[in-house]
């Protein structure tokens, strides 16, 4: 028996997951070795400065063959495209997986190009950070975070297992779920509060300069929380978007029923509606904290001290 | 001279933003006597077993009387009414103030009240956490925070310069603006902003039990961040609505308008369009970043260690 959980892993896509993973992979020495690559060579070239990985190979064919686990680290939306080019050069019993935030639309890019013999297990860990690229990368990003494995149903035990254990190497979490509901739940978590703050980033981005130069001045109330989120990486985003449209449009429906009501409350002035709401909100905070997911400092600990 | 801004200062209202300027007030020797009332008893009992001001006075008009600062921290709606009830007890050449996320409102509210040799002159510190009461407070929740006053045309320059002094020896910069664009500023800033995250906590709150368990159990992707928003306390919330309504009806009108046109562009599958709204947001990110209004570290510096 090998020390190592694979013995090489390759990892297409060195952005902020890939590079946090290569370096989370090493740091624990999970595997014996770790190629990377992407499509960009620029970003091949500051990976291979970074020193995140054993080998940086251009060519990803190349990079790919004689992997024991491959990671589709890339927006949502080239993974089947990826996964088509790399589909020959697998190793009979590798395991392949990704890190989309969607998961029913890369299963069903994916799989079609999916060789014989060859596993292809999904996962998404729920972890990041509003910074892109392989210098934003860290080896602890994935430390007591959720891993969602979504494996098909005719998955081999054996390689959900190492899939597993790799992750749990890295410290997350590991759940297993249908890929219909991870979608779904994410949608709330994560796509639709994305989208939102987009949006209002968005809304002040169109005000009359004058206005817009004095929110940026004083945006340290609400705002400013919003424009980190909507600073995050625009493909991958609008990937995610195109990718869980079912999921989003109907939560993003509920929303806007939701926002309609309150928009009403105001209007009428109804005081006790309002009030309703924003304590029932507060339960759900505590929920959050209690679950573990979350601090109780105050503004995430910001700090308050003068400078 | 005196060696203080103020002799008498009294903060009527004892929660987050009156408990900590109570605490900046004395850490900064600013006045050489701090009177603290509340509504509530308890947390006057509590004001009390907490040091947070020299003495707390449970009778309104007694607290007052004698003060040459009296500071309203109490939530917009009532203003008012606590203004109607000190009038006729505030000292002849007295400086009243308050600290209301709303001005025009409150400068409606307020001002009949306002006794002749009395300067009324609104301010309001952009600075708080999701904490409310007395224990909540700490002296320098304004330091680097901006603070805006609001001084009516006929306003006295001399007590305008004193509260300004006052707010810069707690760390403050003080700006000042006229009243209806101060409102229609925080409307996109921090109401809107506060009544979207609102609103999405609610709509998970009406999710079946299972799907908002794994909400929760999830939540570490952009949700989380809208519960801290939304666990703000209520009876605030429910009077900023209710006395800016004009500007943050406007301010979602046009938020609403933005979002349908985003939900057009997920239902088309425009790409394109997606792009260039995520990509033009991360500009408002860079500028505010740039104006010192928010730290660039990664999820605002939540730790990455392991626990």
């Amino acid at each position: 028996m090998s020390e190592f959980i694979f013995e090489r892993i390759t990892i297409i896509g060195l952005g902020l997951i890939g590079a946090s993973m290569a370096l989370a992979i090493k740091g624990n020495k999970l595997a014996r070795e770790i190629i990377g690559t992407d499509a960009s060579a620029d970003v091949c070239k500051r990976a291979q400065a970074l020193g995140l990985v054993d080998d940086v190979i251009e060519d990803i064919g190349v990079a790919v063959a004689g992997a024991d686990l491959v990671v589709l680290a890339v927006p949502v939306g080239v993974c089947g495209a990826v996964a088509a080019q790399i589909a020959p050069r697998l190793k009979a019993g590798a395991v392949l997986t990704d890190v989309g935030s969607v998961k029913q639309a890369v299963m069903a890019d994916v799989e079609p190009h999916v060789p014989e013999g060859v596993s292809f297990i999904p996962g998404h860990p729920i972890a990041g950070t509003e910074h892109s690229g392989p210098e934003a990368g860290f080896a602890t990003l994935f430390s007591g975070r959720w891993v969602i494995l979504t494996p098909p149903e005719n998955a081999k035990q054996d390689h959900v297992q190492l899939l597993t254990e790799l992750w749990a190497g890295m410290g997350a979490e590991i759940e297993v779920m249908k890929a219909d509901h991870h979608d779904l739940v994410l949608a709330i978590t994560s796509h639709v509060p994305h989208l939102i703050a987009y949006n209002i980033v968005g809304t002040v981005a169109e005000l009359e300069a004058d206005t817009q130069s004095e929110v940026i001045k004083f945006s340290a109330s609400g705002f400013r929380d919003f424009t980190r989120i909507a600073a995050s990486d625009p493909v991958m985003w609008r990937d995610v978007f195109l990718n869980n449209k079912d999921a989003v449009l109907e939560m993003l429906g509920r929303f806007s029923e939701d926002l309609t009501a309150l928009q009403r409350a105001i209007r009428r002035e109804d005081g006790d509606a309002l009030y309703a709401l924003f304590s029932r909100t507060r339960e759900i905070r505590r929920n959050i904290i209690e679950a573990g997911q979350e601090t109780d400092k105050p503004d995430f600990g910001r700090e308050h001290e003068p400078d």
